[in-house]
């Protein structure tokens, strides 16, 4: 495995020699076993080269045995299948106040995880070594090795340049600006580095783990911040600089009067999420500091509190009575700290979508909080690896590289 | 060529004995010249296989010779191109009152064109008839033949069911909810047939003509309704049921006591839409009917049709505010036969969207009035067939029958 730099994969792959070892491997990615035969009447190789790049994919472990198929006469035939517990992916999720380090398998399951307080502010040094030390200390613990990771992936709170993985003007990670998150990682793990923001990330996981029959998805996170990760025809999309999904600072008709950090009025973010409902909730004299409060408070009955979280729901709701004209998603998941827990928000949202969107749109749509919860991250940051690592392209780079070595 | 039903190809084509020969004339399609060695060498196939594949396609005229290389020593190799003139396509813009026929070639070059006058309101068995009488028409008065045909794309100005091609509903369409669009026209024309909304035909005919190396792109039509097509990541997205880019019935500020047609208030299109305009114009006392009056007044000078045409653009850039925000397009293109004459609408548009939409996503972001005007239906309908009848799977479907035959 050599390292890369954060560019993504599997789009526009070379057409051609590259994708033929792919080819043969993406057949077996389904999880079923089959013989050579079977392999070179799916894909037209020759059935020489069929056996050569088993030969290969066996060597580097991402096919295995899979026992024998019924003989018509002779020596029964060996079966071949993925083996996606043959390569390990560290998934890294860097909040504004926590990193989450996950060892995984190739088929997106959590191995071992870490969990700690972190500061992101603290700058790109301090948080990437305590991922590296973490990293380390997870496959050292359950007996595995650097040689068996295939990459890492890395979601950071902030927009990131998607060709590079160098984080763009992020608001809430000082000294970050354009910093090479890849190499600096790669100084110390010296495999295939995936770096984009978090929300892509989350939607990515949630999608891939619980939804993955829905190929136009949406994420909505609700936290100190809100933001979305929309995946269309089943692509992350991305937008021409990197920026899409920033829902934070689309105006709603209730904030007229209501200035955003970013200088516009009316923004979402300003009227509808944690920090906006502990800032009106106050100005009722209720004795709240962070959205868990308002959470507790909610669950403890408290109206005031349910009702700010409704119309928080409401306010977010508008924006994605929109999202449904203009995407036509089949689901909308709702995440993020003060989204997860949030029966009320929720009901807020689904008040207003299915109020405001055309009825086409919303006969079949699904409206849920999400399942993977705290988990959303390092899910998707395993996803977005083994997409990239299990793609033809790479496959094929990968398999070359074991002929020669 | 045999007939198919209106499903898209290309996205998922099989993994497999399906691609090889596609893999090669994708690889032609440039339009660059190249020696069968040189073919071998990029596409990773035996000399005797790349042989085989270029009779195939010869055969079939899509692959023409393209002259001779350099020898090093002895007769000097043939080079091979795509011939996009061997095949041709009708392109079909089915409006509210007209039909536009065009025949091309795979290129996207209009050859021929008719425009008539053509109530959609009619029904499918009477415009459908039209649209295949004037095809035949154009063939015939190019000296062209039915056996030349590659397909036929048709735009309809309604939703339309991606995989059957069949109008879902269509507010102004009586007798098309459910109309087996393909089929009828098959009948009479036993070829490709692919149909899809106009606003998606549009979109694909204003970036594939004009801005092809934008692949994420936004393209709004403003005329007796408001509708947009969305092209993330290189794709058309039409989302979970094909309603995406329904962007007239989004809720903006301005309009919360106006009553749309839809049953909602405040919808983009009752305050923006041509009709609105005028009717807006109209309580001011002007003597309009028509949304060319309102732009033959603004060319004028007439003040209150310049303040009209202007807020109009503020209420479309308020939603366009939010799709920058959401798709981070590089380009909006503002169509159909309000937008395309409007300078004042696109003035009010600009004022909107570089207000209210983040740094990052608008730096590089232009509003431009379509290049392709009226031509944008007919090229995105050609464009839709190409981009089927060239992909990997169809081309080697074709080429297998060609072999066979």
């Amino acid at each position: 495995m050599t390292s890369t730099t954060g560019r993504q994969a599997g789009k526009d792959s070379d057409v051609g020699s590259l994708s033929r070892a792919g080819d043969l491997f993406q057949l077996l990615r389904d999880g079923r076993a089959r013989t050579r035969a079977e392999l070179a009447l799916s894909t037209g190789l020759a059935r020489s080269t069929v056996a050569s790049r088993i030969d290969a994919l066996m060597l580097s472990g991402l096919v295995g045995p899979a026992g024998e198929a019924l003989s018509s006469g002779g020596r029964p035939p060996s079966r071949f299948a993925f083996n996606p517990s043959a390569r390990l992916v560290l998934a890294v999720d860097v909040g504004a106040t926590h990193v989450i380090v996950a060892l995984t398998d190739l088929g997106g399951n959590i191995l071992a995880e870490h969990r700690l307080a972190q500061q992101v502010a603290d700058g790109p040094e301090a948080v990437l070594d305590q991922v590296v030390a973490q990293g380390k200390e997870l496959l050292a613990s359950t007996g595995r090795t650097v040689a068996e990771l295939a990459g890492i992936g890395i979601g950071l709170p902030g927009p990131v340049e998607h060709d590079t993985g160098k984080p763009v003007k992020p608001p809430i990670m000082p000294g970050w600006d354009g910093f090479d998150v890849v190499s600096y990682v790669q100084q110390s793990l010296p495999v295939h580095v995936l770096v984009d923001n978090d929300v892509n990330i989350m939607a990515l996981g949630e999608q891939s783990a619980h939804w993955p029959e829905h190929s136009n998805f949406f994420f909505v996170k609700v936290a100190t911040g809100i933001g979305s990760g929309i995946i269309s025809n089943g692509q992350l999309q991305r937008g021409a600089n990197g920026t899409a999904g920033d829902l934070g600072h689309v105006q709603v008709a209730r904030g007229a009067d209501v200035l955003c950090a970013c200088g516009n009025y009316g923004c979402l973010e300003a009227l509808a999420s944690g920090p906006a409902v502990v800032r009106s909730l106050k100005e009722q004299g209720l004795d709240v500091a962070r959205g868990a409060d308002v959470l507790r408070l909610a669950a403890d009955g408290n109206l005031q509190a349910i009702q700010a979280l409704r119309q928080a729901g409401r306010d977010i709701g508008e924006v994605l009575a929109t999202v449904v004209n203009l995407l036509n998603p089949s689901v909308i998941v709702v995440g993020g700290s003060v989204g997860e827990t949030g029966e009320h928000l929720v009901a807020g949202i689904r008040e207003v979508v299915y109020r405001r969107s055309p009825p086409l749109a919303t006969s079949h749509l699904r409206i849920n909080v999400s399942r993977a919860g705290s988990q959303a991250a390092v899910l998707g940051a395993s996803q977005l690896v083994t997409q990239y690592v299990l793609s033809p392209a790479i496959i094929e780079a990968t398999l070359s590289g074991a002929i020669a070595g």
